[in-house]
């Protein structure tokens, strides 16, 4: 029986009800919003309306035409930071960051624009202190991601919010490894920019991600082109969203970013977070129970989200995923996550790590699974 | 019975086997290429690259790396546009092009790359002896549709081609209304850049493009980030694609794509530009004859794609539309299309046109049931 560890890549399974979306949109629907006053048209606009009302509302956003649909969280944090930074603005981050917010970030800096990397500590984290400090009067933008997708570390946003704001300055949060998985009110955290995808916690399918810009927040879209109405001048239209949303929108995607936001809400946030919660304590617990075996990041107590990454003395990353897929039928991830900071912050560069993430319709018992799998391989390494 | 006529926006339906794919991809598969060893990851590998060989072998494409998956067309518009042209380019294109062009050349324009707007004739073609006399030493570019969104007037691209390719300059071609609906072997026809939306002719899903990027041009990526395999440093990696696609794959999508694409293949190209082809001249046919309509674009003889665009004198587009669909249940779409320029040229601007595009799956008898719902729409219009 195949068993999935690997929903900080991409959530899998995703409840019915998103591919039943999907397939509606497909066949049932067909065409996409905006583009035609008939009533297939019709009926995609409200579609992807009420998908943009649904992730406003689960992110405590009131105007959901601050919430923009991209492609991916990638596409998401491209359009906010190359969308808001000039040369001469200065931007603080962390070690612990995901290439998609490192790269753009790196190729800014090669064109003017100064970047402060904080460094988290080995477990992974950063307090509010060090982020204060990093502030200065040029400071544009904080930018940071909730969760690692390496550690499960959990950044203190809160705070981190209101120094930010205290400084002027606006906050970008990565939420690719917490939206749909915690409890996020956008506006009570302070947060300006909040970048998520649609596949991992919000339960959509691949091929979709949001980015909400706060009010007063102005960013020059990633790309423009056509948008559906305000057709008639070359320039792209000011109004939200499509000023940031140009060429037709993947409404079957939308439609199923609609449903795994949908069946969120209807479990309840709380209740997703806390059997994430269990899951996770039930893994690190095991982990750090193997001899030879380290886990990294947070310690029990510490806030951690659904990830937790760990290394066996004596035997490569690589060796490990490679049977628990091999003989157990178990996938996981093992390397660097396209987050080579945060390993070289925690001490895992250039080996990487093997990467553990359940989700909400992972079990106790696949927990279990797992780590009798795993104990055997280890068990087993010097035969 | 629900008739939909406005193929050139997106096609519908589709072949089943693409919302087949789609399900598959969503239900079976589940993960992203690229971004785990485990067997799922190597499945989702496996149908991204015979997705890409399946686009390269319909454009005659060698190197199937060189095709790069968007989300659109408008994503492949403005990664050619953005990634290649500097401040002091010099770029020719036409007046009949779509805002997904426009609106890229007009932000580049505003930063210092030229822009020679060569003017189609009233019935929306240029020829190549306009396109050469616009050319210049410091041209790096021309760029234009293979077929209009407005008109259906075709570009004799081939020899625009070979005159650009004489110059020295890239061409890029925007095959929005005529990828997957004509033949067109990219490198015979010195195509050095060709966008294309997935989800019209190529009968794929909402959400998927295709750019390809012939081998010795060299794009600056218009967002970077995480790429799966390349991921220790913090510049993107220069090997194709993941130079230019970064973050996760939208692996339904392209699974439906590939459905579509390979749906073509199997009933050949020629097969399904030979049907467009009878289609479109039958509702030209039917509306000349039309008192009081005019059939905007190339007259009888002259190339054509898939699109029929007409105005009825005394009559608002937007009522004809809306009575088209109220009435008959009949979808087309009025307006500008996104293309305001191409109804300025051809004297639409601003009333805008009703556009008429049939798809594969369009019937004869459904060209009849339009011709006659319209014919009592005209009719009656001074009861």
């Amino acid at each position: 029986m195949s068993l999935y560890l690997d929903n900080a890549a991409t959530s899998y399974p995703k409840p019915d009800a998103v591919y039943d979306a999907v397939n509606h949109a497909l066949r049932e629907i067909g065409v996409g919003p905006g583009r035609g006053v008939h009533r297939r048209g019709m009926a995609a606009t409200r579609l992807v309306f009420e998908a943009r009302e649904a992730v406003a509302a689960l992110f405590g956003i009131a105007d959901s035409s601050r919430v923009v649909f991209t492609h991916s969280a990638t596409e998401a944090l491209n359009l906010a930071l190359f969308g808001l930074l000039l040369p001469g603005d200065h931007v603080v981050t962390t070690t612990m960051e995901h290439n998609s917010l490192v790269r753009p970030l790196h190729l800014l800096q090669a064109r003017g624009v100064e970047v402060t990397w904080v460094e988290a500590d080995r477990r992974g984290s950063v307090t509010p202190a060090q982020i204060a400090a990093a502030l200065r009067p040029e400071t544009k933008l904080v930018a940071l991601s909730h969760c690692s997708n390496v550690t499960g570390s959990v950044q203190p946003i809160g705070e981190i919010g209101r120094a930010t704001r205290s400084a002027g300055a606006h906050f970008l949060v990565d939420a690719a490894q917490s939206a749909g998985m915690m409890p996020i009110d956008a506006p009570a955290l302070g947060i300006d920019l909040l970048a998520a995808p649609g596949h991992k916690g919000l339960l959509g399918p691949q091929g979709t991600g949001i980015l909400y810009v706060a009010e007063g927040v102005e960013l020059a879209p990633l790309m423009v082109g056509g948008t559906g109405g305000f057709s008639a001048g070359p320039e792209q239209p000011d109004a939200m969203p499509e000023r940031l949303e140009s060429g037709t929108l993947d409404t079957p995607g939308i439609a199923g970013l609609k449903a795994g936001v949908e069946f969120i809400r209807d479990v309840g946030i709380d209740v997703v977070a806390a059997k994430e919660q269990r899951l996770i304590a039930s893994i690190v617990e095991g982990l750090a129970a193997m001899a030879g075996v380290t886990c990294h990041g947070p310690v029990p107590g510490e806030p951690r989200g659904g990830v937790a990454s760990f290394t066996v003395a004596g035997m490569d990353s690589q060796e490990i995923g490679f049977r628990l897929d091999r003989e157990y039928d178990i996938s996981v991830r093992v390397g660097l996550h396209c987050a080579p900071d945060a390993h070289r912050t925690i001490g895992t560069f250039p080996g990487g790590t093997v990467r553990v993430s359940p989700g909400y319709f992972t079990s106790d018992r696949d927990v279990e699974e797992f780590l009798a799998a795993l104990g055997e391989i280890v068990g087993r390494k010097q035969p």
